[in-house]
């Protein structure tokens, strides 16, 4: 491993992340060609928080903490920091001292294929965590890792600086130069699911909207009127 | 596989339905025998709500979800919707689209051993979800599955017009034919345990309300007064 | 297996036990030297509650929760049961009626590496659960285990008497001789850890906090001040 | 749950056996239209053995094998017994003695959702067995279950008197009454993939066996010739 | 973590650890009355070998193999290596460097909760493994942990100088007083096995046998004669 | 997702590729810097094969193989298939047609985060598999994904044209780049090691090679003569 830590990195816009707010991860994740998600077992500590941001991307070694204490140097407001572990591993990683420090740097959220401790109070604080679990297991801080390099969290690559999408639907990663597209594209989706929710609400059934009944035919599907013909 | 779509199939009556609302999934769970659960890693995605109804089953292709919209104009109000995958996925396979149609054709609820996503707009909504995974990996529609046909859901057999009881213990499924002998058992069951939860709720042992200790002692337990004497 | 049920043994006073209170386990686990640690499976059925109690521990059969009812009758006020079983097993062994029976019993709350039921009733009452799983399965009351004996609930050990913490991030067990010592080095590291965290609020770094920069820099983590250099 | 046991049910006669003999689990599984396949966990504890045969069912208890010795009595020649638990658990309930009893009784091996010990010793004595797990945890013999009954083993619905198929792949059932066009089916499928497979290695492509290329191009595959055009 | 090594611990003598040979994982632990196994994940990495030997423990960190060089100075030939660590981990913690010094020191197999790595090579060199997990990936030696302590391995507490049964069926535990006693009750286990083993294979029922008959008639067991009485 | 297929990516020479050869996945990983490893739920379907190749990588939806015919035709002789899949999926994607064909036009083995079948007769056929499960279950040909594109499979990132070895300790990924490197800094590894083999066979310890006591002791290690000094 290249045991590094790099400082400087593009990001997206203000203005480009403020264009991802309020569209939730299931539809980004759609509107960018259903690519982006980590594995559904990251799961938020607390359900009802929202948040996009940057990467800050951090890969640590198996209860072992010391590179989140390097990255929180290197964060910028409005950052999210994603960490990433060299083999799994459920230790409580990250607690209330590091939210606090994470909130004073201005960061938005944590994103972690590990586990967390002191969820509550770092729920009292604001802070919101998306994790693999919640453990008190403590963590040395001994061997280096990296930050700010490409990983693979949960399944997904992430690079330093591509936008970070979490809600209780999980979390979702939008490369920084497509964000722009993306955040149009999930702005159309939502607009079209808004129209057809409206229609699905009156009653109008799904076979009908998106016309399926004749490729439903042409597959095969066979109607029965009773299930005694089975 | 049979790729049918059933339209008819008896139902219990509402009548039936209402004598098991109230009771719990584990004192049904109790008055049927100890059968007819779901496997416990179906969990609500929110805690609180209790459903009854009863079922249309739907057979579904990993990460595909096109036997849903076929479902939805087979329904009845009143009908939980209980959607097996041929193989483990836990791909989004439901979201507040379908679960806007559902409500408009009076499902009550819905069972899937798969993913769900939309969970806090379908949680406000009042769309209640037992499910194996949240998860808002999206779905394609290309190949048929079955529409109320006998399936297996998360290890338990459910036939088209079963009786489905869900809470935040789980999921329960009651043959429809069982209904009236099962409402009348959990009844019993229930007021029989109002009786001894008062007893113990006044310090009775169940030691004694169930008359344990002489099958203990036929069995070999042996007291210690000491620690200290293992 | 030794098939007895020991009724006395020593237990940590209620001024050793009140002097863990309003710690957490996080807290605790490190002051004691990063040991003690139930898995991370172990969750609490509702987040929000804290609990501090001498083991009563219990070793049952799968599928078997008689032992239970022998242990409530060994119980003392401010006791924790603590259940293990002989395999893996994911049935609701407490339920409602034992959650009863354990509150006029005194008992402050339920540690089991196996299922719980009526989770629902059981928050209503106030009574607090930390749980493998969730689940409505019925148990029998056939084969005898043991009650008060050393067991390994969740991969750690629990003698008879040791002292549990639980809270939202989990279960602690601290050894009976131990509270006194663990209790001031929690306060302590507590006392500490309101100074740090007054420091991180307010923009200091962890690297300074913790004079962390040359021991990183020994070990040869290099700053790249471009990600084009990586 | 009903606590029976069936002495009689129709099994497939000797010769429709014989027609699914050699065929494999998977081509089985593709002729009877991709359904009846236990799920994959279920794993043979030596490669390298396939059988055929009627099921004989069992529903144990977790941690309880006394089911299996009712089974022993029912059996007839050339049968398998398949059992499933009423809830998750890997207790070893088979080993080398009821291996042995089920030599005698002409079964033909063990298909079973828990675990099995005395591995070696059966395989030595030539008694194939399809397990969940290995485990030399013993069962008692206390509460009873039911002997064939319709089951759900490892996520599928099984009668007795289905037949079973189980190699190096898995394990598949196929109903009695299906027996002989499933074998029809797979034996031409069988012939189609040989002649399939002698043009594979003669290089020929799927892409072109199969007429891919117009599918492809309709879907949307755009190929490119250089990654660098990514 | 009391960070320590200790040289020295009682251990069975070789005529008592004799004893315990040829005698098999699952009669061991039924002779000691059904305690003692390790979880059934722990498996070996190649089939056919057993060892019987005195438990050297070491705990370790997870990603962090520094302990087991402590361990290999203390050991003594007979020894079994007995692994445990701090938090569920698969790092391939052990090699062809760490197999080839323990059988220059006498060590008769390695049991470790825990990833091994060059397993063909270990294989071929004869040295026996049972492991939670095959890994490559390696470890540092970084953190302390502790050797000749008690331990949890695999859910099972193991005192240095326990003795250590590990076959294809898994792992046991005998604690050093009980070696004489189990051997004994083990080999009459064995000899009655034999005995009952000739009769099964001669035919005869377990029902028979064991006489079960009368108590599955008053536990309510019903034999319907044909399937469509159900 | 781009549904596209690459034709062209430059791969590495036979010479670096056979620099690789005999060195083995935890000797690999070693030296370039323990990166680059597949999780270890990737097993070979049969141990006892060594494979090194170029990768193409296939990524497949769940329960879909259409693209691995595709990917037949861009591979290269010498090549190993990489298959990733857009959800956790284990369906036999990948048999004996696939494995003939793959031989057929040069592929040396298959690296499959999924389901293979077949898997004695591809073993037969001096096919090599290593995936996360064997299943015999279907699949369709009817979604696009993509072939020789970045993916993650299994949490590795691998790049078409990355060296691919594998062998029964798992699977390792070379960037294209590196293999010059790697193969040299791994040969001088083996060397190392089998200097160092040959002292520990001797008797002598890691402790002293390595020279582990002073470090040992300044991190504190306690060594204790007799363990009731515990």
């Amino acid at each position: 491993m290249k045991t590094v830590a790099v400082r400087n990195f593009p990001r997206a816009s203000a203005a480009e992340i403020d264009a991802l707010k309020g569209l939730g991860v299931a539809t980004i994740h759609e509107a960018q060609g259903r690519v982006g998600l980590l594995k559904p077992y990251m799961r938020p500590t607390f359900p009802g928080r929202d948040i996009v941001g940057s990467a800050t991307t951090v890969l640590a070694q198996p209860g072992d903490n010391w590179m989140l204490h390097v990255a929180l140097e290197l964060v910028k407001p409005g950052d999210v920091l994603v960490v990433a572990v060299t083999a799994d591993n459920t230790d409580g990683m990250f607690g209330d001292l590091l939210a606090q420090s994470s909130l004073a740097r201005g960061v938005v959220g944590l994103v972690i294929d590990a586990g967390v401790r002191d969820i509550r109070t770092m729920h009292e604080m604001g802070f919101p965590v998306w994790s693999r679990a919640v453990s008190a297991k403590g963590t040395v801080k001994e061997t280096l890792g990296a930050v700010n390099v490409p990983i693979v969290c949960a399944g997904q690559l992430v690079d330093p600086g591509d936008v970070v999408i979490a809600d209780d639907d999980g979390v979702v990663i939008v490369p920084r130069r497509d964000v722009v597209a993306v955040a149009q594209a999930a702005r159309k989706r939502e607009e079209n699911e808004t129209a057809k929710r409206a229609r699905l609400a009156a009653g109008e059934l799904g076979l009908d909207i998106y016309n399926m009944r004749p490729k439903l035919e042409q597959a095969g599907l066979v109607y029965l009127d009773d299930i005694r013909d089975l």
